[in-house]
């Protein structure tokens, strides 16, 4: 590859221009100008997510993966794959709509019940006399002295980050601020009557949702939510765990590449709400433990390979600043504990605000993502148990051929009658793909259909099947009325995916049953959490036998009880108690090393036999 | 001045070349390049110490402050005030002995005694199992485990910055480490059997004292000094303030500046005593108030200006990584707390060192300085109380014609004989002026002699009187005898300059006295420190007037106090208690708003009646 030269890059129909030398792919020129494509193997030509068309101009010519990935049509239609494509000359490049990462649907409202705030941080109206030659304390201790004289609040201390602010702002003020105090700390002042706010945060792998909460009545201010900016690096944990082992920089790069996004979230929140970020003095932010580890710059290597142990798995408090938040000069930001390497502070919050540490019946609790978190509360038993299904990112849209998240065009319902197919996509536009819901949906109703059979076969001798590149498929939309004039298709190759997907959670459930000597009569009730839970049709997800038969279980889908939780660790005090018990009484279970694992995971990849008797 | 060229300017005897554009100073040139001239003023054109002589090529013409401030002669030969002198071409410059800042004589032992070790900080060995699948606790729980089973050491917790160290040297100690707890917070690993060590610093206007001590046993374990490197910012504090004032970035600068020479510091001492920086867990910095604020980047704009107050006045402590230093990933450093905007944690040192706060009998504590710090002990009375007096940096040479830092060459004992003239130099090389030691000395000598009378005029009529051009001199030195090959001498404006210095001294201690109510007979002891009044004559200070006539005071020269001050807070926690009751229980007396202040000033100055007739 000459990298001597560079070429002018334009991207379509964003209209984005760059520079770019010839030694740069497309990919990474394309991430370089700010705009994420689509990628669950961060550039290493495997995935096929970066889909691009080469409108005008040169590049280097189609390698062997281009030659498997895309067909000889795509091929000769221009289509390439951006990581695999270098320029050889200014070019033009068109980006279709599911390569792009942005514009997703993010889910961050949930139908969880509140909790009564307790709050950790006060604000405190105070007024000082100016100091004379008479009377020379210092800032600081004029402050304290009053603190103490007006509230009884002795022995206040700040940070030297606050410490730096405090002369300034009181002279500003001409002496009149309101001091936000956590416990003794002195964590921020801003002007009169400012209100102590806080920001709580799931940062997913895929999607960040953040709320600003006002920390002493608990109300939500404001709510936003953006696509994870890791995501150039990899969409799965462990591509972006070997980008830091690869690049030194890497684990820096990454931790800011998530800091800027969080500070665009806080200012979207606080103009939202006509705040300042100096009210801004707490933050909760919940994640896997891959996602707190890179955010806190904490070490991954020995959590990428075997025994995938977490660096630490106590909660952690940081101050802001290190994080390079733009938040009050000393505000703390609250990471809780983790329960494993594969289980982490996102799921203590989903247990948490999911009461599932204090119910009265047997609950199951389950957060399905490219690792699906299930976890028991069976009262009277000593603890909550927890495991983590490898269940890939299939009911995220990868590796699925028409797989896509959640984004305009996505199909996100299906039926299947005698008459054809019957579906909705998101945003009422021409079908692109399919997301998550519209799996599930799909899966479902090939098998009541009797499409596929209990194993997850085509019926080669049904006319409806077809035949693809990848063996039999059926046509869910044709290239016609596709918005991607391509034909949206489910293979034989997608229904495998998703076998092992759902093989992994069924398996991972009927271990944690069976480990806790719980029957699945005994199963009172089922938490579905998280976005995809959300969208779920459960009739769907138990017709393709997601779940083991659970025959007394009511299903409720709470959405993102992740956030929730964060937020409630934010207001109250008690909140982050129960959530370091949770953490501290859950028993984690690896999988992998129970006897009977790889039989349940073959057993659970079936369809169910009672599905077609019961329609 | 045109800015668009750039010449080459080498430095002699040091040989040291730099380019520097036109527009840039000699003074800043040689700054920029490393070498720190002399200066009082900041470059300012004022003080006259930047002397340099031009040996070849162009510069631009003397201006008004150099042809004041210069002799003819002294222009003729090319003598040029670095400040004032920007290269017209390629320039070769002389810089002499007098005008460098580095090799002065830095002391930093003292005589004081030591106390009973009560550290902070233990050392605990640990080993562990490392991790399977079937123990999969993340590392940082792995070892809290252990301490807590080991040592009963419970709910121990870390910073991040040590957090991201742990899993790293865990592995690469095979799972054996040196765990460094400060009461249950974990401030380092290091290899096993390291012990943990602390620095102490004196961190003064003009020097930089420090020692590395073990944290468990209380020894020292090596010593070292150097110059403050904000010295090329000015002298005194109020230029330094002024220029954090004028200069955005100075604040930051600065700060880093002592950050660097720190570093240097503790890179010397661990050499020295064979250590690592993993193990220096802790670190006490003292100094007087605006050496602190400067170091912790506080803000310093209302400590320049009256009433001259502190932004914090309490203890401050302060992550090193947060100031930059090279220690152990989660050290503190320890600040203590200040007396007012003009008496710093270096007197609290001082007081705390010299036992002032638990004397029997009544003690004046004395730092003379360009701020001389003032202390009464008086027993029975509920507080000590303390006083700073501007006395300038005449006992530093500054400000005297022929004045120096104790450096090579400096004059530090003198004695005025009928036959002539006695003198001990630093280094007993020729004499190239006359450090603070000296000077005291000089003026006793002179009044002694009666060569200045009681208001310490010249006797113009006593044939050893010259006469020079600030009047009456006395010739010390001639060129012919000196290290300058320029005559050494007394002035009449340098006589006057020591009085105004004398007569704040003096001014302060009878306030010391009487706003205390004590009697100059009921004074016991007189405590000396810091180093000029290390190297000080006593009989010599007493002969010219320093002190109030004590008739029953015992004079106690301690050195260094400060810095022993800052050892002992590092290696017992009742030091960092005794330092916080000082502060505490100390008054600060503003000296100016004293009603008798200008009167006893006045009276101060003169020399002291008894003298002659005590000879």
């Amino acid at each position: 590859m000459r990298n001597d030269e560079s070429f002018q890059i334009q991207f379509q129909p964003i209209g984005k221009r760059v520079t770019a030398s010839s030694g740069v792919s497309l990919f990474e020129a394309a991430r370089e100008s700010g705009i994420d494509l689509a990628s669950a193997c961060g550039g290493e030509g495997n995935c096929g997510q970066c889909r691009i068309v080469l409108l005008s101009g040169e590049a280097t010519p189609p390698n062997f993966d281009e030659e498997f990935i895309l067909s000889e049509l795509e091929l000769k239609q221009g289509e390439r794959l951006a990581c695999c494509t270098y320029p050889l000359s200014d070019v033009t490049v068109q980006i279709p709509r599911e390569s792009l990462i942005t514009g997703q649907r993010l889910q961050i409202a949930s139908d969880l019940q509140e909790i009564e705030p307790e709050p950790m941080i006060r604000a405190y109206a105070v007024e000082l006399i100016s100091p004379t030659l008479e009377d020379i304390r210092p800032d600081f201790t004029r402050m304290a002295d009053e603190l103490a004289k007006t509230y009884g609040l002795h022995d206040v201390y700040a940070t030297t980050s606050v410490l730096r602010t405090i002369s300034t702002i009181l002279r500003a003020n001409d002496w009149r601020v309101t001091v936000f105090v956590h416990d003794r700390e002195i964590v921020g002042l801003a002007a009169p009557e400012k209100r102590p706010l806080g920001f709580a945060v799931d940062l997913g792998t895929t999607k960040i949702a953040a709320y600003l909460v006002d920390l002493e009545t608990g109300a939500d201010l404001a709510a936003a939510g953006a696509p994870n900016p890791q995501i150039g690096y990899g969409e799965d944990v462990i591509s972006r765990l070997n980008h830091v082992y690869r690049n030194s920089e890497g684990g820096r790069v990454m931790a800011a590449k998530v800091q800027e996004t969080l500070n665009d979230l806080l200012n979207e929140l606080t103009t939202q709400a006509g705040a300042t970020p100096e009210q801004v003095v707490d933050a909760c932010i919940v994640g896997n433990t891959a996602m707190t580890h890179l955010l806190l710059q904490l070490p991954v290597s020995q959590l990428a390979k075997a025994p995938y142990v977490a660096a630490v798995g106590t909660a952690v408090d940081v101050p802001a600043a290190e994080l390079n938040l733009t938040m009050a000069a000393g505000a703390h930001v609250y990471v809780p504990p983790c329960i494993g390497g594969f289980v982490g502070a996102d799921h203590v919050a989903m247990i948490l605000a999911s009461d599932l540490d204090q119910h009265d019946k047997i609950v199951l609790g389950v957060d399905i993502g490219t690792n699906t978190e299930i976890a028991i509360c069976k009262p009277g038993a000593a603890f909550l148990t927890s495991a983590s299904c490898a269940s890939g990112p299939a009911f995220e849209g990868a590796h699925i051929s028409d797989g896509m998240r959640a984004a305009s065009g996505a199909i996100e319902k299906v039926r299947i009658t005698p008459a054809g197919v019957e579906l909705t996509t998101i945003d009422d536009v021409p079908a692109v793909g399919l997301c998550g819901s519209g799996i599930v949906d799909v899966m479902a109703e090939l098998y009541k259909s009797g499409l596929i059979n209990q194993r997850g076969r085509f019926d080669k001798e049904n006319r409806r099947v077809g035949n693809g590149r990848f063996g039999s498929e059926f046509l869910l939309v044709p290239a016609s009325h596709s918005g991607s004039s391509r034909d949206v298709t489910i293979t034989q190759k997608d229904v495998n995916e998703i076998q092992l997907a759902k093989g992994a959670i069924h398996a991972g459930l009927q271990i944690l049953l069976e480990s806790t000597d719980t029957t699945p009569e005994e199963v009172d009730e089922v938490i579905i959490a998280g976005a995809f839970g959300s969208f779920l049709n459960v009739k769907s997800a138990i017709a393709m036998g997601l779940f083991p038969e659970l025959p007394n279980a009511q299903y409720k889908q709470v959405g993102n009880a992740a956030v929730i939780g964060a937020k409630w660790m934010l207001i109250s005090r008690q909140a982050r108690q129960r959530a370091e018990q949770i953490a501290h009484n859950t028993v984690y279970n690896e999988l992998t090393v129970y006897p009977q694992f790889s039989r349940k995971f073959a057993l659970g990849m079936l369809f169910p036999d009672s599905v077609n008797s019961e329609q």
